[in-house]
């Protein structure tokens, strides 16, 4: 079953990363879900919502920036990112956004 | 061709609303075409980024709070929330976030 991530304590900070795939894989499965498992060790990390259709977007939060900012720097998320623009990524866009009102139904 | 929303200028905001749908139809599509329709000619509004998959997320973006808070009260758009809550989602989360930085590959 479909799970959301719940509400956090505000303020905290929401990655907005949107993208256009390439066509094929690539290596891109075993990536994206290794990226996930990185990031969830990282400190700071609070939880991940991401859906793919013609777009994907992928909305990680975070405790702050200092968390995010580490995360980026990240020896292997680093080569991720390289990778991506190489070969996985037709476009994308990334914004760092600091969440500062929050509700929710059903959860 | 899938499209993404470009960077626009800083700050701004971005809602973030991640859902988990009922199954059936019920009019919803409709409903989130119309919705799309409606936003798009809002003061502020500026721009949407959408996918869905297991769960569907929908990122729109605002110049200010207030354009946010008129939008949020609409008439026709409180009908959709009601009836949202009614019969089209089994769950779901709102963020409202304060963009702060953005960057962006292959645009």
């Amino acid at each position: 079953m479909a799970k959301l991530e719940p509400m956090f304590e505000t303020p905290y900070y929401a990655v907005v990363f949107a993208s256009v795939r390439t066509p094929g894989d690539y290596g891109y499965s075993e990536m994206a879900t290794r990226m996930v498992e990185m990031a969830s060790s990282q400190p700071g990390f609070l939880g991940v919502d991401s859906a793919r259709e013609e777009i994907g977007i992928t909305v990680s939060y975070w405790r702050d920036l200092e968390s995010i900012k580490r995360w980026k720097a990240e020896f292997e998320h680093k080569e991720a990112q390289r990778k991506g623009q190489e070969s996985w990524y037709q476009s994308y866009t990334v914004r760092v956004a600091r969440v500062e009102r929050e509700y929710d139904f059903g959860l």
